[in-house]
């Protein structure tokens, strides 16, 4: 993997920049769409390719080990193949799924042993059995194998976790670089940057993963309850110490103005899956603020859903029209919710972009967390 | 509306012919896929027109009137605007849904009364109601108000509910051809050839319905229950008697088998919800026959779901992976098989029109049938 840095904002720390995998290219800053079992939920890869435009997945490592398998997803010839998606993905390492959806799970120093939310069978995930894991899913980027602490993680609490994830990693590193990958095509390993909202424990994690030189960094465990302002501390501080030509994931953020705010701090990289998760539930993020298309205001509304939107389900539906499919609990308002959203991400953080190489950034910022935060 | 007839089977009683619509034209024998509430479930409207080459589509009265209601159907200028579809509709009278889904229904002379099985709202169904309700849904080809009496009728039930059923025909023509469509465009109204599996009842309805000299007839009451061979039987006493230059739908049928067999009698239009109901449980419909796609068989199959299949989803997608989605319950598994299902039979109805026009339907039929009706 290489990393470009095209252009930085002279205003903020916002940066764009260019990702190149064997499986194309990544224009940054980036929003990655979830792909928790291997398919984003209700959108068909043809959308995400041609409407939604997205350059990289996620799948979750966690889910992804419980089903299909490692057998099925090996014998496929890895995660790409298997899904029919042939741009680059990102797994993270299943530690979040364990520690937020396994049951009976045991924290040791080996690793974390669980019980299977499916079918209650026993598992252990070792630093070392995720990277296999993420070696056979074939992921062009895979995470570290680290402990996420609960969101209101004392610092005694903090402390002892972070030292727990670092000892990880380094195990995370050894197994990585000490195996090759299966499918003919490099990977990568990102290590986590925890420390949960205390600066100091942040600063000594952001300085610890750089011993490893890797070719990204990822900062976990925030938008987990804390409030906004401290996450963007959190953030500030690990990135001025982060080196400035590796690209900066911001793990599991977020609301259109998270990622705009998270971008001007310089952050490169983004999943979260509330486009898709809030979409199925009626919630649509615009350029001219938030929808709750249930709302019985729209039911005679038959203006498109986003007159400037990119999609094409954004111009062609009418938001009475997708009311009335919600109200009546019909799969398609679901989907045509998250089609709409997935694209209006992509859309956001390629206008973040546009506006970084072309000087105005934080002017066009301000204006646009007003409108993308208002309710409509 | 107009119907022409192009060719007709030499060995069977198999049409090929031509309907035009204000919304455009229909090539029989056609598929038309169901739209519910004014959405085929599952699959967006751009997929219909694309890729599963749906001519026409039909709506459910019932539920329309309903969800979302005239009000919202009027302002919109129709169903046709409302959901951004610009060929032809059809809509069944909501007789079937009033029989069959609504609380408390009660039968009298006027009409049906019911209570709404979303919020126990009464209502009254009459002749006259249900031709305005179509008026302003709007569809190009509306449908008498018929009783539809339970698959397991006798004779005297049988014949009772048929006096009722042409005495709301009566009602039903005389209120259509007294009022005007809404939006500029024609609308024609087929009437219902009830009689269950009684042959003397079939030829009077079939007899009687062509005094008003329609555009078309619906055969209704069949596929509720009865052996394959006794519905076949209805449908040759019923079609002997229909005007040759007049289409003729068999309402809600069925397997690919039922169809290819029907066509061969003489039917010229279809509908149907098996392609959407039966894909969202995983049950694909291919030409070479019917499979499961949750069973264990599929889990390391990596060939497409259907290598002749003439969709996207049916090359695109492999069987492992559709088998995945299911076993996972992701929503992205039911979209996919509603495709690829309604994408076949579309090609079925097709394939059928071509052999009928080319002469040689019946060997044709013969082995599609065979092979569309055996399990994989
Ligand atoms: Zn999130
Ligand atoms: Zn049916």
């Amino acid at each position: 993997m290489e990393f470009k840095l095209l252009g930085t904002d002279l205003q903020s720390q916002a940066r764009a920049g260019l990702i190149t995998t064997d499986h194309g290219q990544i224009e940054t800053p980036i929003f990655m769409p979830v792909g928790t079992v291997g398919s984003v939920k209700g959108v068909l890869h043809r959308e995400l390719e041609n409407d939604i435009k997205a350059q990289i997945i996620l799948g979750n490592t966690y889910h992804l080990y419980l089903r299909p398998g490692l057998d099925v997803l090996k014998q496929a010839g890895g995660l790409h193949k298997f899904a029919s998606w042939n741009r680059p993905i990102l797994t993270d390492s299943g530690g979040y799924q364990v520690f937020s959806l396994a049951d009976m799970r045991k924290l040791t120093a080996q690793g974390a042993s669980f019980r299977s939310h499916i079918d209650g069978s026993a598992h252990l995930f070792t630093p070392e059995s995720v990277m296999d894991i993420q070696r056979v899913i074939g992921a062009d980027i895979v995470m570290a194998f680290d402990e996420c602490p609960p969101g209101d993680a004392d610092y005694d609490y903090a402390k002892k976790s972070l030292d727990l994830t670092e000892r990880w990693l380094d195990r995370c590193v050894q197994r990585f670089d000490s195996t090759e990958p299966h499918y003919g095509y490099s990977q990568t390993l990102f290590p986590i940057i925890q420390g949960c909202v205390y600066s100091d424990l942040r600063k000594r994690a952001a300085e610890n993963v750089q011993k490893y030189n890797r070719d990204g960094y990822a900062i976990g465990g925030l938008s987990v309850g804390e409030p906004a302002e401290v996450m963007y501390q959190m953030v500030e501080v690990v990135n001025g110490i982060l080196p400035k030509d590796k690209p900066r994931y911001l793990m599991g953020v977020g609301t259109p103005e998270n990622i705009l705010e998270s971008i001007a701090l310089g952050v490169d990289m983004f999943d979260c899956v509330m486009p898709t998760r809030n979409g199925r539930n009626g919630m649509l993020f615009t350029s001219e603020g938030i929808i709750n298309i249930r709302n019985k205001k729209w039911q005679n509304d038959f203006s498109p859903i986003d007159p400037f939107g990119p999609t094409f389900v954004d111009s062609r539906y009418t938001k009475a029209y997708l009311r009335h499919l919600f109200i009546a609990k019909e799969m398609l308002g679901p989907q045509i919710a998250s089609i709409h959203n997935l694209g209006f991400y992509l859309w956001l953080v390629k206008e973040a972009r546009r506006h970084i190489l072309e000087g105005d950034f934080l002017a066009w910022k301000n204006e646009m967390v007003k409108k993308v935060s208002r309710r409509l």
